[in-house]
């Protein structure tokens, strides 16, 4: 039986079980995949504040640390159903099942599929949803990278530096992404941004060798040659496994205490309904989900 | 005209600044008095992930750092009211006055005197709010703490190191602090924790000898022989030049988007009504005020 059981192990996870571990909390933390989550996957983090610039993989390598290093216990499993049986919540994992009496549910999201014909079918052979695993593939190549967020627009600046064309499509005519991004690609002589198009299709034999594009103002239709296309059009929370209300694209309501609908079940990170999906928010969602979730286990005694 | 003008230079503040400077504003950060903020006195801070353990002082120049590496613009100035004109706000400060398109109210906390008689009279003179400023004063001697809560109990394990004996005296039968500081506490053999007790008064010729205390269960008064005496009871915000929405105690209440009553003021870390005062969570508020101010500038125009 434990105290508290983490569900994911990226920053905001990862801060809960800092905070749990120095409550002496029995918790535990279970990772189904990659401790540090997506973010461990970008290419480079400048704005977690301390650290300037460093890669993704190495700060969740510095969070993973200090974790462990108060003695957290992390194990690589998946959850598949949280339940209750009266105040005690029931976790069931592709291992095994575990009862503790508060959960923080920190699962992240993941890519969002844009749904166009071939992406599907080319996915891992030349359609990808993150530059730093498969951008090195294209070195000297020629790419297109779909969005214009925040991650679209530091991926394409990521990937002018290996391929030898990017071209940006963005269905607006004016991107999103924080300014000083903006500038990276915009003064880039290697990224092509293609203002008002959208992918229509992606189309090759055995891998990616098209892709099809259309501009949304004139209406015209035209094909990139391109060996890779990389899709950055949102993300999806997480959220299947857990029945507590949510908004209608699945992330989790909660109120600033980080309570859910349920009492007991609390969230954290980028599968909240929270304005700002960063490491620096995550890190204050998991600290306060940790903080009241030991008030809540311990008036429950 | 500034886009954007941050009051108060500590983790929220920063944070702040390099969101906004990330996103291009013209933006300035005014600091009254010490950059990094209270936290800067801190002697060692281990839960904010990333740094183990690191002085308040040397993760409060990284932020600094951080964020002038970005080119942040700072000043030394303090703030004195800000008003509003139309849609402009306008921030009168100890040296002059700017006008500014939003603010984010990052002025933090400081500590609550606690209101008994000798406590004015012998602050700087014995009395004091921060360990790490004077603790050293008191090598191989006896100091008195008050308080119960992680502020209190931490600085007393910080003072164990430096004075012969410290009495720990807490209106409660138990702490509020960390477990973790709280085991501390309890193991070392140098604190001597006098519970449900309250301090009445401190006395001394010139500067302090005693702190005459009581047992609220036995109505008992006790003259404590000691040289110090450190008061850690709580925190005041520093939010009185402002005329937003605030709780009974002052602290300025915001909606997950830390927007406040008045549009175009903004609120982010220790001065606002937020269930945990922590560099983790001034962090998260730091990024998510400017990131949606940045949002208001720009549908302002």
């Amino acid at each position: 039986m434990y105290d508290l059981i983490i569900v994911g192990g990226g920053p905001a996870g990862l801060t809960a079980g800092i905070y749990a571990q120095r409550a002496r909390l029995k918790v535990i933390l279970l990772e189904r995949e990659l401790i540090g989550g997506q973010i461990a996957l970008s290419d480079v983090i400048e704005n977690y504040p301390g650290f300037p610039s460093i890669s993704g993989m190495d700060l969740m390598a510095k969070f993973e640390e200090h974790a462990r290093g108060l003695d957290l216990e992390i194990k690589i499993e998946g959850v598949e159903s949280i339940t209750t049986d009266g105040e005690i919540k029931v976790v069931k994992t592709t291992e095994g099942e575990y009862r503790t009496k508060a959960v923080i549910v920190a699962t992240g999201a993941k890519p969002r599929p844009l749904g166009v014909p071939g992406e599907k079918e080319f996915t891992g052979k030349g359609v990808s949803y993150c530059a730093t695993c498969d951008g090195p593939f294209f070195r000297n190549r020629v790419v297109v990278v779909i969005g214009g967020g925040d991650t679209a627009v530091k991926e394409a600046v990521y990937l002018s530096k290996i391929a030898d064309k990017v071209y940006l499509v963005h269905r607006r005519d004016q991107l999103r992404a924080e300014k000083i991004l903006q500038e990276k690609a915009i003064n880039s002589d290697k990224i092509e941004i293609l203002w008002s198009h959208v992918l229509l299709e992606i189309t090759g034999e055995g891998g990616v060798d098209h892709a099809i594009i259309k501009n949304l103002k004139t209406e015209e239709v035209t094909t990139l040659d391109v060996h890779g296309a990389f899709i950055f059009v949102g993300i999806n929370p997480t959220t299947n496994f857990v029945d507590v209300e949510k908004d209608e694209q699945r992330f989790i309501i909660a109120n600033p205490k980080m309570e859910t609908s349920v009492p007991g079940i609390f969230v954290a990170g980028d599968c909240r309904n929270t304005p700002l999906l960063q490491v620096s928010t995550a890190v204050g969602d998991g600290a306060t989900a940790a903080f009241i979730a030991e008030d809540y286990i311990d008036n429950l005694e």
